[in-house]
Formats: C-alpha cells, sequence, structure tokens
C-alpha cells in the first residue's frame, strides 16, 4: 500500500457535519463560515526530522518550511492565512536555543503574512525531532479556488521553476499568497494545487477532482537553475526534464483558466510579479490521462515521471 | 530547561494579529468569529508512540485518544468541537489495517460529537508512530471560560476521579464537552482547565492566570480505584494521594465558581450526571501557592506532589 493509497482508504468514511463545504482531498478543509460571503479553510501538515529537514538544517529554516507548507495550501485556495498552532516534537535532550532558533524562523514567517501563532505545545518524541503546523485561514466564497473546476481545453500555468529544490529552496521557499490572492482577484481561475510532490504526480489530483486530462509540453516546462546544475554535476542522476517533473518540494501553483485568459494573464503577471515566472505548459484535455508532448512525439506521463520510448 | 520553561520561553513573542482574544497559553487559542456572538477555538496536539501509547496498545484506543485529548481542551472552555484534521507519522513497513483501525477509533469519537474529520495527511516518520490532531471548535461569547477568571474564595470542583489513569483509562476517556456544556448553560463559571499532567501541576495554571492560590482538602479528593488498587498491589510505589494528585492523563475538568453555588452545583449535578462523580476539592485563596490540607496540617502543594513534614 502506497502513501496515496492509504490515505485514500483512510479518507475514505470520515465523518461529516453540515458545516463541511468540502472535506479532506483538497489543499484545505473548506468549511461554512458565520459570514455569509466567507468560507474558513482549515490545514495540517508536519515535518520530520531526516524526511523533510535534516539536524543540521538551519534551525530558523525547518520553523519556515513547517509553516510555509501550510500557508502554501492556504494559497492554493486563494485564501488568506489568519492563525496557526504548532506541536514540537523534541528528544529529551535537546538544546532550548534550538528550538527558540526554529521558532524564530517560524515567527518570521507568520509575521509577514498577519499570520498569528495561537499555540505552542511541545511533545516528548525521543528520537527525532517533529514540527507539526495547523493553520486556519478564510477566502471569500466567490475567490476560492478547489482542484476539482479544471475543464477541456483550459490553459495550464504554473508559477516560478520547477526541480533541484532539495539542493536548498524547500527550506526557504515563499509560500505564493499574494500571487495566488492576485490571481483570483483578476482572472476566473477553474483549479488550482500547490506542487509538493511534484508537477508530474500533482497535476493528477487536478485532473483526478475535475475528471479530465491534460497535455504538457516539455520545451515550455521552466526547468530551475538548480535542476540542470544537480543534472551537469552529477549531484542528481534525473535528466533537467525529469527532476523538473519529479523532484518536489517545489511549493509552486499550477493553475487552470480559460484559454482566452492567456496573454492578458501573462502580460499583467509580468508587471505584476516581474522577478517570479508564470508559464504556460499546457493545456486541459477531455483526457483521462496525462501526455507529454516532445519533439520525438507525444508519450504517456505517470506520476514517476514520463516513460521513455523503447 | 524543562517543558514549561521551554514552552514560556517559545511562547513569549509570537505573532498576533486584530483577530485574536486569547493566543497561546489557554487550553485553546480564542479568534473571533464572524459572528458577534461567537468566538472560534482552535488546539493542536500529539501523540508519540512510546511515550503517549505503546505500539501493542488497541490502535482504535490511539485514535481516541489522540483526537479526545483536543476535545478535551475544547470541553475545557465549555466549547463545541467542529472539525479536526489529523497527521499520522509512520515508519516505512506499517500494516495499513492498524492505521485503519487507529481511524476508526477517532472516527467513532468524532462521530459521537458530530466532529467533522476533514484532513488526513500521512508522513513518514521512520522510527516511531506518532498522530498530530487540531480542532477547530466554537463558543457563545458568554459561555467561553478561560483559565483566568478565579476569584479568591470561589469553590473549587471537578468531574471523575484521579489517579491511575495510565492502568487503562488514558486510552478511553471520555471528553467531557457534555458536562462542560451543561455547567456553562447552568452556572457562572469563574476559570477551568482540563486535567492533563495532574491536579498538582495543572491547578498552577489557573491559579497563575488568575493571580490567586488554592487550599486542596486532601481528604475531599476523589482517588480512582485503579490508583488505589495500583498502590496496593505494588504496581506504583506512590501513595493513592500522591497518584490523585500527580498521575496525569486525568482528562477530568477542574473548575471554579462562587461558593454560594455549591449547594445547587452539586446536587443538580447528580441529577444530570448520575454515573460521574462532581466534588469539591477545597477553595481559591488570596495566594499565592496551593496548600494542601491534610489531617495533620497544612503544607506546601509543589507541582510534583505534596512535601512531607520532616
Amino acid at each position: 500500500v502506497n502513501e496515496f493509497e492509504l490515505i485514500a482508504r483512510l479518507t475514505q468514511h470520515l465523518p461529516t457535519n453540515e458545516g463541511v463545504v468540502v472535506g479532506a482531498g483538497d489543499d484545505c478543509a473548506v468549511l461554512h463560515a458565520y459570514d455569509p460571503d466567507c468560507y474558513l479553510l482549515l490545514k495540517t501538515d508536519a515535518v520530520v526530522e531526516g524526511v523533510h529537514f535534516n539536524r543540521d538544517a538551519v534551525p530558523e529554516q525547518i520553523g519556515h518550511k513547517a509553516l510555509g507548507r501550510c500557508l502554501s495550501d492556504v494559497a492554493a485556495m486563494a485564501g488568506t492565512p489568519r492563525d496557526a498552532v504548532v506541536t514540537l516534537g523534541l528528544p529529551a535532550a535537546f538544546e532550548a536555543s534550538w528550538a527558540e532558533r526554529l521558532y524564530e524562523g517560524l515567527n518570521a514567517l507568520a509575521r509577514r503574512y498577519s499570520v498569528a501563532i495561537v499555540g505552542g505545545e511541545t511533545v516528548q518524541s525521543p528520537d527525532r525531532c517533529f514540527l507539526s503546523v495547523a493553520v486556519l485561514g478564510s477566502v471569500l466564497k466567490d475567490k476560492c479556488i478547489l482542484r476539482s473546476g479544471a475543464r477541456a481545453g483550459d490553459a495550464l500555468f504554473l508559477t516560478g521553476e520547477l526541480g533541484g529544490s532539495l539542493a536548498s529552496k524547500h527550506l526557504t521557499f515563499e509560500p505564493r499568497v499574494r500571487e495566488a490572492h492576485w490571481l483570483a482577484e483578476h482572472f476566473a481561475l477553474h483549479a488550482m494545487i500547490d506542487l509538493s510532490d511534484g508537477l508530474a504526480s500533482d497535476l493528477r489530483h487536478i485532473l483526478e477532482a475535475s475528471k479530465v486530462g491534460a497535455e504538457v509540453l516539455a520545451s515550455a516546462l521552466p526547468i530551475s537553475h538548480a535542476a540542470r546544475l544537480r543534472a551537469k554535476t552529477g549531484a542528481s542522476k534525473k535528466s533537467p526534464l525529469l527532476a523538473a517533473l519529479t523532484d518536489g518540494e517545489d511549493f509552486e501553483l499550477l493553475f487552470t483558466s480559460a484559454p482566452g485568459n492567456a496573454v492578458r494573464l501573462l502580460d499583467t503577471w509580468k508587471q505584476q510579479f516581474p522577478h517570479t515566472r508564470l508559464t504556460c505548459i499546457g493545456k486541459v484535455t477531455p483526457g483521462p490521462g496525462v501526455v507529454l508532448k516532445t519533439k520525438e512525439g507525444v508519450q504517456p506521463l505517470s506520476a514517476h515521471g514520463y516513460v521513455h520510448f523503447s
């Protein structure tokens, strides 16, 4: 049983109530608020030593990453993060200054987005540290972007660049909260997700939720300098293209919109966010399945990457 | 640096915003809702294998405990739990059926209180399982009971019985959500907390937040059968009284109310909850500090228990 199969099993029969708009399975849970114009958003996530960060990582960056992942999920709904609560799992022998520095990174990111940290628990975790964060946010009902709204014919857009994130960016990425707000404010987005497991994997979540397929243009993919460098120096055995498709931990936004919006979207984005790329990487198809279009032709794209022609 | 000192350091300079009513340091965070009559409540907590449960524990009970701890914190504000999100940390080699049974316990408790489980993440946790739960709840503004409202002269009340919880109750306790609602509905409670670290320790949180002291009557303490049995059989080296004061994991409610309410409170409780004890265990004093009154006299009570006369 892999992670996705397990999550599917575990979330199959979850309890619900009349306040739930969208339960498990999107970037955040969407809940009725008392305000008839708004939804509440709720999300939790955790980072574990040796899995999501190493013990020798800069402590401030561990705190940054743990909160940043949840803010990225709120961004993927075009929401505003409001409050966060934190549980820090610590071995018996820990340095208080390490935990304080971790919180400093977390607090600095929180302040930048006016997020209040409203609870801090510590628990014993004998072997490894972990940091679990839950974030509460809100979103105007008519601006909330789910994974399930993509339509055949939509253009597929991507912020930033992909691949090689584990070389450093995964600990310092800026969650795309402001970009998502601006996008939802100015354009009718049909579906959106943030990329944590890699484009090849996360794109499928939008497609499955929307019951469509996609065609991705290999030549259009914005491959990061880090991914190219790692391939060149042999630090990674993946080609830059495969790294961009599968490395994960990019925390960029992937979204769809009607193709007629493409020119204005790309133009106005460049004025608004001159230092961040926005790329049209393909289109939504009736599907099912994902194909990668290269100069050699069209090949199926699996969650783990493309299948070489034999 | 012990746990409380660390939490005090970490939570000293947390970011806040205009939506926060009470941040870190009470049972839950209290947040402004859009509804002018209500607050939102937010709380997270985690249980770790080998610390809060053993690998051979009944999986359903682990799920029950993880959610139950958060529901107990919502109860301690007299709030209503609404939604929960869950992160399950799992070693690479886990049995899917174990995780499913854990969720069954969690789901069963959630259903009993109409709590929706609106997100289920899994993360790798190579050595030990952990289960982190965040709960969102709500409370009517004029019913929300903080830790900080105790007044000198108040009577101190306690639900249930104390001590010996680790013998079994810690995995199966029922969070006192209904009891707390009923209490807040019918009586003016001044302060409330749920007991997780033990009466001697958790009582201090109310007293420090309220800037008062307390006198606890040793002869009044409702000592559990488990605590007496463990002392008798030698399973625990603590006297039954010390076990009741310090064992922890009781998840009972400790609250204060004006002394004039005591008789009606105890009488009507007995009719409403005939199977659960409610005991007046002492009174709030101008303080500072906590004393334990025994037949030998009055002695200071530390967070770790009473100090024997030398």
